[in-house]
């Protein structure tokens, strides 16, 4: 037997929000500590980590671990369902071939539920080494998003700088150049605002857009995104998940061509 | 000489909206008593049937009865320019072939007027014989309308069932199945809230969602929608217009084909 | 060395999207005096005139005269990346052959700079006559542009007439005719909402609807409107830019094909 109930159901609909683009299907992975998700997107880029711990939900209950293959286009679907203030219960048998997703409105007159089939996936399980980065950066996630969602418009690579002064985000193309600059923040009001590095040594680092811009579909789940940069090992984007969980997107820096 | 004006020229605005999808075209029969309508769908698979009793404008004249066949694109064109505050004035001749709309905005600075040429339609009017519902079901209409949207994701038909606790909306399709459960309440602060089932035996249909979803095209109309079912004859669907109208649509329950 | 900085840059997307749709490409030409562009439009029917004089930068200095020949869909890509609350200026060399936009955040923690190739464009400048109008109509601007809209769902004219009483606009089509009429106001609490009506004489004149429609992209510039009309002339739809500007449209009336 496996349950999960969430108060705050949005979080859910975020989530998948998040992965939705990057991901055609996902196989979830349930235990006594929680539900991961891991896996490389549909082009076989970028790589997606989720984390959800069962201390972050109202009721967690899983007898044996549990592995749930899942087509995102029919759980998307079914989380739309959800309003944003319902309470989501995730139900499943020990060895399952359907889920069940309960949503209960505030003061539980309306009750609906949702039976989707599983599917089964292959999974190939990567180990993500634990890294010392050279930089990392959290800034608003909000900003993050807007700057790479601008400098796509004109070039295909962004290139992520940063210093200890602060972090500086490039692009050139066809019709020109730009960068777009943030200082590291003094101090500020609302932390959510803040822009802290933490240096070990100056990086410079070159995406692709098309990845960073799926990255961003994450942005509702945090107001603030780190980024986690070294030399030739993958850029981490990660948000965290109320206080309990985190999604982190692990994407390659582009070789330069003229080395 | 026909004429009618009313004051609250945005309930005419939403009258459209709640035909536009199903009608291209429709005959509105004026009287004395008001303004009627009464069609096929496109289809023919639903009846849609309009009042607008004359106590509910401010000004009505109707020196002969007189029948006003519209087409709908047309009429929806002119609607549009019709801001929500502006008084909306119908006029025509006793034997027309024009209808003209004027819309005067609350200061009286901008008035428009719109002459449209009428059609000549075929019309069959079909008697809708009273009938006892076994259960008449009252609910938030932006209920329904968001349970028929939600639904329709997973299957092309949706059942109702009714019983005296209360509601049941339920599919099935190829990635699942889904219910919603509404409960009657016992007391709401808002009336517009309130779920209640006058039941006197339980039923329980299937419809079309498409034509369900057509229905709630009149959602802004009213904040309550009122269902009446009965095993073997067409559910209706019913939403006030003001104090004055209401808006009718009649659905056909789907034959079960394993009979 | 060209520099031109203008506190409240929001007034140079809003001017981008007044000139966007009408045009592919332009010269803005610099000299002391402020920025000033003059172009037909795409398929030289209509024609723009943009004016920012030198005093409403917050700092402006143009050693040499110069014409700066850009590409708006490029430019436009660029202004969507500043904020409505950033700072932006435009720098360019004397003898130029690119142009930098720096965008500066209200606290200057988020700086971007986006430096565009320019172009070599052909010019033509065509002298203005002054002209004494029959008409000058001012009308809140978003009367002005719903009115061109809705009247284009019925014809493509649209008659403006004009006499001391107010300002009528008309259209004849297929499915009808429409007309709105403006009153002039005796006294609104608002300026922004007044009509005002200076006539020498009356007229009656008729304009293409699809470049009224272009026209009025320039909405956002400015709460009110001002049409000079005379006959035989081509209309002038003119918005402030702020207190320091104003942008231009010219269209000829179209000729009565009875006469």
């Amino acid at each position: 037997m496996f349950e999960a109930r969430l108060t705050q159901g949005s979080l859910l609909k975020k989530v998948m929000e998040a992965i939705r683009e990057l991901l055609n299907e996902a196989s979830f992975d349930c235990s006594e500590n929680g539900i991961q998700l891991q896996a490389m997107d549909n082009s076989h880029v970028s790589l997606v980590s989720l984390n959800m711990g069962s201390e972050g939900f109202d009721k967690f209950r899983c007898d044996r671990n549990l592995t749930m293959g899942m087509n995102l286009a029919s759980l998307s679907k079914i989380l739309k369902c959800a309003s944003n203030s319902d309470a989501i219960t995730l139900k499943a048998q020990d060895d399952p071939d359907t889920v069940t997703f309960t949503f209960e409105s505030e003061n539980n007159e309306r009750v609906s539920d949702y039976s989707m089939k599983l599917i089964n996936l292959d999974q190939e399980h990567l180990g993500i080494p634990d890294t010392e980065y050279s930089c990392v950066v959290k800034m608003p996630s909000a900003d993050f998003a807007r700057i790479c969602k601008d400098l796509s418009q004109f070039g295909d690579c962004i290139t992520i700088s940063c210093t200890k002064e602060g972090i500086k985000f490039s692009v050139a193309g066809d019709i020109g150049t730009g960068n777009v600059k943030l200082a590291q923040t003094a101090n500020v009001d609302k932390e959510s605002e803040a822009v802290t590095v933490e240096m070990q040594e100056p990086v410079s680092l070159t995406f692709a857009c098309r990845y960073l811009n799926h990255f961003t579909k994450a942005t509702p789940l945090s107001e603030q995104v780190q980024l986690s940069l070294s030399a030739d090992v993958p850029l981490v984007v990660e948000y965290k998940i109320g206080e309990f969980g985190h999604i982190r997107y692990y994407l390659a820096p582009k070789i330069d061509e003229d080395d």
